[in-house]
């Protein structure tokens, strides 16, 4: 589907499934059928293998073949890239709090100005 | 497709033209038709509309309508919790330049104790 790699990221990531194999990874390497056993209750294990494969095709995770197993290991190396994308926008969504700490001032300090004005106002 | 809140807006961003279309917001609120403009190239009208539709779904623009102008404003908000979600793994993409300073130390420091087995082997 998506041939960059940021796009390939975000598109693995875009699945509650997908990103609950990486959660599951997170705590050590896992042999491919322990790792889908918790899925199987909710779809079958071609769809679990299906996730897997887009996972590893974004390089969120790795296969090896230790004797008969096959065991994933998470690589979280793709979503520095994500991450750091997403940071050019931290000013955007702290803005909101930037605004609050603005009003909150002009709540406190600058009162004396805005009566100034009024009492103009109230003397013409 | 997706529809938790976190897989609407990792698809939204599994796509070149839709993250140009938010970086082009970064800049200041735009009309439709110029946020367009530069995408006309590649793709037909409609094209770009489906991508803002997308983003309009995941939260991460907002469409607002002055006169006979609709205005498509960013809205960062969705960024911020998948970023924290990504945060989770900052240690794991941090690993390897960890494994590489335990390295560098045991490069300087313990060579005593490799010695020490070593001789033990060459005891035997």
């Amino acid at each position: 589907m998506a041939s960059d790699y940021l796009s390939q990221t975000f598109n693995a990531l875009a699945d509650p499934t997908r990103r609950a194999i990486l959660a599951r990874l997170s705590n050590g390497a896992t042999n491919v059928s322990d790792l889908a056993k918790p899925f199987l209750k909710e779809m079958s294990l071609p769809a679990v293998t299906k996730h897997l494969k887009v996972l590893e095709t974004a390089g969120l995770i790795q296969k090896t073949k230790d004797a008969q197993w096959r065991t994933c290991t998470i690589n979280a190396k793709p979503l520095e890239a994500a991450t750091n994308w997403m940071e050019q926008y931290r000013a955007f969504w702290e803005e909101s709090f930037d605004r609050l700490d603005e009003y909150l001032k002009e709540l406190q300090a600058p009162k004396n100005i805005a009566n100034k004005k009024t009492k103009k106002k109230t003397r013409k």
